[in-house]
């Protein structure tokens, strides 16, 4: 179900006038092949969760030139008369294959592959980028501050320092399906049924004549749903007993508190010392909520050092997915096959090298469940346990298939002549395949810092194709340049 | 004019909680008045731009919520059906008080003040800030590339790496207001009134035989706008002497190459050594384009060595305002009045203090109309040259406003009763506007690194109001406490 509609303009002017460009030279409508990829996993980290493919494919499926759109094209003066008449008929008719979202996938894989005509699968290259660049980012954040958080609960609480509005309803979406269920944001609830959480601000407390006053006010408001921000004036001295006072009001009357919000100080001290105080007052039920410019790496120290924090209110380091090796994932779009050739971007960096033609993606299995490695070979392959696969950024690095691997096709065609040919699901199942498969990673791979590499190779096959084919690119050029 | 419209649950939960407290306490017609303000100019710089206010503005303005939303909200099991009823009829009718978009602000500024009833004043806190601390953002990191590349001129490329649709929309917005007067984005291209810059991908070149072939189809569909990518296979061996055959060609048929653009290498030595052979060749007007994960510092980097690029195309670093001190803006919205009475949000650190009560900003400007200093006093003062004013962090630092200075107004009523009184700028006045303050900026103000630091002083009144406020609620804490 197509949600928020965004504009068939939603481009770079450089893909108008590459289509303008193969329909003048009649190439439109040669068969094309694009690769979706990144080249490094995002935040320094050794995985990626897989986002945004729902919202990419409501956008394929509505695009659509209308007249306001013709009609501004027309004045930019760079088309001509045929051209625009073509793209008021232009619709996506081509074939998506993509893992289901919430998977986790790393650098270097094929992560969404477009065929179609060389028009429709060139154009939408931008608008693809867009959304599952962005969704991967913060889905792939979400994990790992869930990870940090271990059994807490983390909510997403970002919206006021989002990157705009729909940043903030599509940043809670891929925050869900990375691991945090819950969000501050009305319109994310709304939008896609994801739980929503809040409290109060300081600015409650300060409308009343203290602070008692102030919680008294909210716990009369919302007996059943009381959660008490305590640190306006001093969280020991003054917030946490008024707090506890309340607790003890609210229990008279039949209700629980059900928590306290730290949002500054030493919060390790800070939810230890309030724990102690709420749990010799008789309220252990009573939940710890924290929200304070948290991020993986510091609820991974305030775990360490102790705290007794329940709930973690993420701001935002996890709605603009900030933080080191963050803040935007590099995912490019690829040409892998034209008019029924293998291509590739030729460059004699091997990182940047691009893996020609249409590919399989497959997960080696054990027996218990857990993910071995990931292999990448050409369409036609069927590769087996046992098999020698390659490094593809070092290929005299090898290593075999595990014995009794079960091999796992992770895509699937999920679009095909434009329809969409999957169910959408909800959010809640894709958060459910993505904590399911970050369970089955290899030791480590998870670690914040210095993780575990997980192997992701290719076959002989696709290897020597990449080899053959560079060799007769750089071959050219350096004769075509002598 | 509304664009695009924005739902009014884009807001966090406890907005709507504190509301419905408000409303059952019957406080939500008092009168209150809060301030948007940012505590640390971005980018570790010295100054910020201001930027989005239109966009809040027209969200503001179209405020309201329909069936669909009081459905949302009912289902949520929080709120009592008169408060739902109240919503039905709920509008912003409130004043805004605002500096034009472009204008140069810092730092401890009081940006936005609200003032209206609680609820209304209340609500829109994290609209208002979502909106204006991602176009802020932007509009500061593209004033700061365009510093950077000096003469040269800066286009936006990011959409690509954005925070979705939207965050690639606004972002060219407020990037075009610091500075950016281009983009690559079509969308944003149509909806602000942006030029629209573009050329070709690798894959245009991919899909021919040989590079030549592909600038040779590229300069025929358009003779007038070509610009060839020249890195494909290799820039100086083969991309710069097929484009110089093709400028030859386009020559021959009454047609000039518009530009080259270079996308990765060593973008000083390169655009140095094709400016030379472009020269060489008779082609001095050819324009060198650079794109390459640029930013201020990459540019500022590329002109001290000499490097001749006459246009930048500027992506992520722009788009999502990274780098150091980037990523996020961390604008706050702090209640400073409530129901007649000065409020301040206490606390130990001067820094974490907010001014309280309704102010003025004024600015000192000297005769040749270059800024001094701002200063900040209560609604009815009012400074004038010669006074003694402080530092609002620092309190023992003082300085006199110089002599002859004039002060003016930097902010104005933008709405009131919820109908915006001016009249909306196109982008290019705000643009104006930004390229005009920054150069009455003190020497040094605009360096990228250890800039020099703009002063933003308080009055002796409006100091003695927030230090006998704080005095007084610290006061009542320590005496709660015992």
């Amino acid at each position: 179900m197509s949600i928020i509609r965004y504009s068939p303009l939603l481009t770079d002017l450089y893909q108008l006038t590459m289509l303008a460009g193969y329909f003048e030279k009649g190439m439109h409508r040669k068969q094309a092949v694009f690769d979706l990829f990144f080249r490094t996993n995002p935040f320094h980290g050794a995985y990626a969760v897989f986002a945004g493919l729902q919202t990419a494919l409501d956008h394929l499926a509505g695009l659509r030139f209308g007249d306001a759109d013709l009609d501004y094209l027309a004045r930019l003066g760079l088309f001509r008369e045929n051209f625009l008449a073509y793209l008021r008929d232009f619709a996506f008719a081509g074939r998506v294959i993509a893992p289901p979202e919430g998977s986790v996938v790393f650098a270097g894989e094929p992560l969404i592959t477009v065929e179609g005509n060389l028009a429709e699968a060139q154009f939408i290259e931008t608008a693809l980028l867009n959304i599952i660049n962005f969704q991967i980012l913060v889905a792939t954040k979400a994990a790992r501050i869930q990870h940090a958080a271990g059994d807490g609960q983390v909510v997403e609480f970002g919206l006021r320092r989002a990157h705009g509005p729909d940043g903030g309803l599509h940043g809670a979406r891929a925050a869900c399906i990375g691991g945090a269920r819950r969000t501050s944001n009305v319109w994310a609830g709304q939008v896609f049924n994801i739980p929503v959480q809040g409290t109060h601000a300081h600015s409650w407390v300060m409308c009343f004549d203290d602070e008692l006053s102030a919680f008294r006010a909210y716990a009369d408001c919302f007996p059943d749903n009381c959660v008490l921000l305590v640190d306006t004036y001093d969280t020991l001295e003054s917030g946490l007993p008024n707090a506890i006072t309340v607790a003890g009001e609210l229990r008279a009357r039949g209700h629980e508190l059900r928590g306290i919000r730290l949002d500054s100080g030493d919060l390790a001290y800070l939810s230890r010392t309030a724990r102690t105080l709420l749990d010799q007052a008789g309220f252990p039920a009573v939940k710890i909520v924290a929200s304070s410019d948290l991020d993986e790496t510091l609820i991974d120290s305030i775990r360490n050092e102790g705290g007794c924090i329940d709930i973690y209110g993420v701001g935002t380091r996890l709605a603009t997915a900030g933080g080191p090796g963050g803040g935007a994932l590099g995912g490019v779009y690829k040409l892998v096959r034209y008019d029924g050739q293998p291509k590739l971007k030729v460059t004699s960096d091997l990182s940047k090298a691009t893996l020609p033609d249409c590919k399989r993606l497959l997960r080696a299995v054990d027996g218990d469940g857990r993910y071995l490695m990931d292999i990448l070979c050409r369409h036609q392959e069927n590769p087996a346990a046992g098999d020698t696969v390659f490094d593809p950024l070092n290929p005299s690095r090898c290593k075999k298939i595990p014995a009794g691997a079960e091999l796992r096709e992770i895509r699937r065609t999920v679009m095909d002549r434009g329809l969409q040919l999957t169910e959408p699901e909800s959010l809640e199942e894709m958060a459910d395949r993505c904590a399911d498969q970050l369970r089955r990673l290899p030791e480590g791979t998870l670690r914040l810092a210095n993780p575990h590499v997980y192997k992701v190779a290719v076959t002989a096959d696709l290897r020597d194709l990449r080899d053959s084919l560079m060799q007769k690119h750089l071959g050219e050029t350096y004769e075509m340049a002598e």
